[in-house]
């Protein structure tokens, strides 16, 4: 059995690059991490020295102004120094390759490169590539994982819902395209969720979604049925009017998560959204900002979450 | 009557949106605690920990280096982590609206956001929706206000001039689309400056300028007569050949600040200008380097004026 | 004989605007304080408090991530405040003066500007308009200069051969268009190296290169015979199909240096680039990758290069 990228010899995390692979214990230890760095967040100085000293590269090959500015908030209370690099202006047009950019920041004895990348695959090319002493997280890479995302949501439920064996979660919306659904779907069955679901018109399910060891559903009354955690997903602009959905406004009366949908799932569910979100597409502005809604917890809970997994993987936590 | 929105329960400054409505005494505030700054920005250390562990968010929905510089500055001196924000190439494009961007930004506990906006009144409508421990500064909306320009204004008048109510002060320039201009007239009568003169061609005047208890005049021998301080305004590069005004050269002839029209304001009059300036425009070179200039003093009481408005904000002066 | 603009009249570095006209001992002094940084980026917490409470300028009129980067880097490690600048994009499309920009970040208190600029001259320009506490590097000027890069390669150089005088240096490549090389050519004669060498097509070479003391070759094996040090330049995209080169093909056959040509230099020569690397065009990734490239070396000298700049100009080294 090939050894997972992601931890060191001794079985440590080296690198966040996706959830699949990870065991149980190494999901619970960011979480149980993450739940000290809240307090840090809700001080009056929210500052901790952990990575003081350190260098922390945000590397967004695709830009992503919400998401480089969790990384760069959750680094600086840490007190690392944040360079921020939009590398697809620069380097990259000039020729030179992935893996030279790669080498020459860590010749400048970088610490943990933050990496957003259009390809599937990227950080992980990067991780094999870079010195013990260096560390990867994977902010996003094309349709393969957002493993922070994930994690900040798995911490989310966990606060609202306290434990994760016997609830029922359902993913609603482009499954197909989602990096987010795909790490949600390893962090729920890993940390042992008895029923994940996703729903979904059939033209945006992967083919070998159950696979996955989730149930699929197409209907969204039968699909939300009980459930206990509602997780709408971002609809990209551009699959709005393509081949694969008819238009918005036919997905909102479908898809779209109004308070009559709402009201099939289980009645103290709480529902999450990884944000942005498009109000009236994917979802009702009264579910969003309902009484059941936790999509703002979600953000400040990923604050926490980011600083858990950088602390930890500069060997702080 | 209804509660100024930049003042809490007591009184205290909860938010910087204009200058209007606001009391004397905190203008007055203000500008006596920024110069405490002064003396910080000359040190050798150039730095204080009074917003230690804060963060300060500048978000700019409109671009603007320099201004976004000098907040940046302002917050670094004082300690706290900066993060910048140029929205509208983000989230704004992914279809999120604004007040969703700003719950967001606040779910990550934000402590302070510096917004300028092309729409006037943005600043207020963010206002209206963060919590309590989140402070606005409104760094310039549209038409409406630009606060902290206005209120090192008033620093550079009362360094130079020691006191306001025996001043005459002439506002020359464009005062139709300045956000400066109106934010200068409500600071120096809320200061009590004897005289406030506004000088522009008719078409560049607002219909109905002179509620504001100014004097209009559309001569600058006029206008200029005896003046103690001179507001220059910058000219818009759009209105040079417009409607509203024959053309650059034209302008000068008129409007422009030349050593022969500054002799008509009293010989120990002070010229002022908020920058960028066109040379040759709105102000003669001879002028903007001359003796009576004080426009480089202006930018540099910008910074410790900026710190005061974060200090007080952050209930720390 | 006029003062060199660089040093101040106790002959101290006020400036680095290029190498020409620097004394050695100069020279020495950076690269001597150099050595004390290179530890300091390899600690756990690579800060020291040299450059605490300063305010450093990344003044990028021309864009270069990875340049700005090690500054960036090379400021935060001395604990300064780093404000980066993209001033293409702002103020100077306002119509204001290159110096009216200088001159207002003077005023906030700027201790240092880091300025790249398409221009040559342009950081000479700046010096000779700022105050007696502020202090100008050249991040790369036109054709002209770039100091810090030379200085770092000659770091390099006496890192592997640990003393210049009996030393054969080769610089390989587009020797016109290179500000690169010019620093580099006069900071190998200031350092007394016996033998500088330039090999180029004809095209590539400016007219009066001998009069800089160098020894000019067209041809590889004639030019690498024997050296110590081979430099090779980036050969700019926008040269590869003009009227100065046949094809980026044609120029890798006679000038990209392949282990073939590099077998003429001695065999314990080092191979040195400042990047970004074209493999393939004027370098084969085999000699890049080899065990004679200090390549990556040479980035990390280069944080540590400008950690002593910095240092040095700011009066702490």
């Amino acid at each position: 059995m090939s050894r997972n990228p992601q931890l060191d010899s001794s079985g440590r995390l080296a690198h966040l690059l996706s959830i699949e692979g990870l065991p149980r214990e190494t999901l619970v230890h960011v979480l149980d991490t993450a739940r000290s760095f809240v307090s840090v967040t809700e001080r009056d100085i929210k500052k901790v020295p952990l990575l003081r000293g350190k260098s922390v590269f945000n590397l967004f090959f695709e830009p992503s102004t919400r998401t480089r500015t969790t990384f760069e908030i959750a680094a600086k209370r840490l007190s690392a120094d944040v360079i921020n690099l939009n590398v697809g202006s620069s380097s990259q047009s000039k020729g030179e390759t992935l893996l030279d950019t790669i080498a020459n920041l860590s010749a400048m004895h970088a610490d943990m490169f933050v990496v957003r990348h259009s390809q599937s695959g990227a950080p992980n090319l990067i991780a094999r590539h870079v010195g013990p002493n260096i560390h990867v997280i994977n902010a996003g890479d094309g349709r393969h994982a957002h493993p922070t995302q994930a994690l900040l949501d798995m911490f989310t439920i966990r606060h609202y819902k306290h434990d994760f064996p016997g609830l029922r979660v359902a993913i609603v919306g482009d499954i197909l395209h989602s990096r987010v659904a795909r790490s949600q779907i390893h962090a729920l069955t890993t940390l042992g969720v008895a029923e994940v679901r996703v729903i979904a018109p059939a033209t945006l399910l992967p083919a070998a979604v159950t696979r996955l060891g989730v149930q699929v559903f197409t209907d969204m009354a039968k699909g939300l049925k009980d459930v206990d955690v509602v997780i709408m997903l971002r609809l990209q602009n551009e699959r709005m009017s393509g081949e694969l959905l008819p238009s918005a406004q036919e997905y909102f009366k479908n898809y779209g998560l109004s308070p009559e949908k709402l009201a099939h799932a289980d009645s103290q569910a709480i529902v999450m959204h990884p944000g942005p979100m498009n109000r009236g597409v994917e979802i009702d502005s009264s579910v969003a900002d309902g009484t059941q809604s936790v999509i703002l917890p979600q953000v400040t809970f990923g604050i926490a979450v980011r600083m858990a997994v950088m602390s930890i993987l500069a060997g702080q936590s």
